[in-house]
């Protein structure tokens, strides 16, 4: 069996017994999505959705909706912190215009899937339409299906959108049955007074779609276009059988909606961070994971998993070059 | 003054405030040490200090004390855990026999430090004599020496003895003035059994020697000619204001000595991982510091360093690469 036979290839390397910790478990891990005791990971590729939401209007974020286009071209000119992490370790980056209220000029690097200019306003409306949704999902299909044909066996999600903490708190809160006050966080960094005009928006937001239960439907009604292109990006990738990174806050939140349409996606995944958003250590663990990182970021765009990259490499690593007792003729435990 | 000028640069990065954590704490400490609001990484090196135990005949470990030579070599063919993990991230790595009890053959790439071979068992008379300690603190002076004139200003340093965490468990009581039973862990991986063995020997240790008060003086009783000369290296390392990465227990132990010695070392220090053993984390919080990674590592050798190097790096990439707010049009908090 394939899984026994990796636990004796990673119990016999020259370390005592379960010493390399969550490096063990990962290249375990590794080596069931690969089929194989030598995994190996190719091409790694890391993409940005970015959009904006109705919502921010409101005043749910302590920066304007403007950011979120500037900062789709601070990614594409590559000055972003995103850019310079995976230019570190060498991880391509694709970012994709899911919904940005903004007309970009032609000859950008960038992938044109934008589904509308923003969602709509959730205060009045659910933020996508059934049309709109579907179409989401299926623009993030489409982009990791085009990375996946070049090669790449590892991708990692982020997200760029002036509000979409807010959208993930909502999608968490009906995701999970709980009460909307325990998903909310500071955000980008909201003060007390920011932080309170939030709850109060985000508690009126709740109680006024009662009864959805079908992720897809929460997803559509609280989410975001990024957030749900994220969700057909991450199907997609697990159809594919590749490595799934999981970033922070809104990137769990898209891997959980994904999971709970099909709970086996959880076997592709690596949560690379638990950030210090609020509810984030909460969501990892209702998902019964742990993250490799515990930095405290709170940046999203990917970053997390950008950082945590060489560690996941070194699992491999380890798996494939580390000498075995017998091979080093190192005496195993008495 | 440098400390605003880089507390400004990272403040007006293109992301929220403080939204890159731990690494924007370590991007100034960084900044701090090399006196710029631009500093980089340079040759970065991992030393590896190799010691028997005159201890470890008594049982206190789960490996028999050969093991020490055998994985010696097992690092200088390239085998080893703390090979593979250096080899990725660019580390070079001296292997130094500070004192292992074998006679290792010519022609190997082995640093010859050994002052002799093994401690000696505490359990008779104190580990070295006040001649081989300081004749140990000057060899890992000079093997730091030798690597800061090819011009490396970050360091780190990892260990290999059998024992060593029964000595730095001894160390760590008499530093603190904290009873052994809170000092000690299971090492390698010492049953209940075996584990019960140790606290009885380490504590029939602690009562041959009362009244210990000077670090110099504790670590030549309980110390190991491995950590002896990691302290001479670390204090070398401080004196060439290079950057220090500090390893698991072993290694903070001797940073711990030296701290005794010269609070300032701390300025240097980079804090990489807190590992499995047992008292780890309560030393490291005695030192009032904070840990790049968690991992549920147990395993030494310096593999911690080698592991947080890349998140230490994106540190420095971060401060000299990413867009300011004002370089890149993005509107700032409002």
């Amino acid at each position: 069996m394939l899984s026994s036979e990796l636990q004796h290839k990673i119990d016999f390397k020259t370390k005592p017994l379960g010493a390399l910790g969550q490096l063990e478990y990962l290249a375990h891990k590794i080596g069931m999505v690969q089929k194989t005791t030598s995994p190996g990971l190719v091409k790694p590729h890391m993409i940005v959705f970015a959009a904006d939401h109705g919502i921010a209007t409101a005043g749910v974020s302590a920066y304007p909706q403007e950011v979120t286009y500037q900062m789709v071209m601070n990614f594409l000119s590559g000055g972003a912190a995103i850019n310079v992490f995976c230019k570190q370790n060498g991880i391509e980056i694709t970012i994709v215009d899911a919904g940005v209220n903004f007309d970009f000029p032609q000859g950008l690097s960038l992938q044109d899937k934008k589904v509308r200019k923003s969602s709509r306003n959730i205060l009045e409306e659910p933020a996508m339409t059934s049309e709109e949704y579907l179409q989401s999902l299926e623009n993030g299909r489409q982009v990791v299906r085009e990375i996946a044909g070049s090669g790449c066996n590892i991708i990692g999600f982020g997200e760029m959108g002036i509000g979409n903490t807010s959208a993930s708190s909502l999608m968490m809160s009906q995701l999970f049955n709980l009460p909307i006050m325990s998903c909310i966080g500071r955000g980008t960094g909201l003060n007390d007074d920011q932080l309170q005009n939030k709850i109060n928006i985000l508690t009126a937001a709740i109680e006024k779609y009662p009864d959805l239960a079908a992720p897809d439907e929460i997803a559509r009604t609280f989410g975001g276009l990024e957030i749900a292109q994220m969700i057909g990006a991450m199907e997609e990738a697990f159809h594919q059988n590749m490595l799934i990174m999981v970033d922070g806050f809104i990137a769990t939140i898209a891997i959980a909606t994904a999971w709970k349409k099909n709970s086996e996606i959880l076997n592709n995944c690596i949560f690379c961070h638990v950030s210090d958003e609020n509810a984030h250590l909460q969501l990892i663990e209702l998902l019964g994971q742990k993250a490799l990182l515990n930095l405290n970021l709170r940046l999203g765009e990917g970053t997390g998993c950008a950082l945590a990259y060489p560690l996941i490499q070194s699992a491999v690593n380890f798996l494939n070059e580390m000498s075995s007792f017998e091979d080093a003729h190192v005496s195993n435990k008495e």
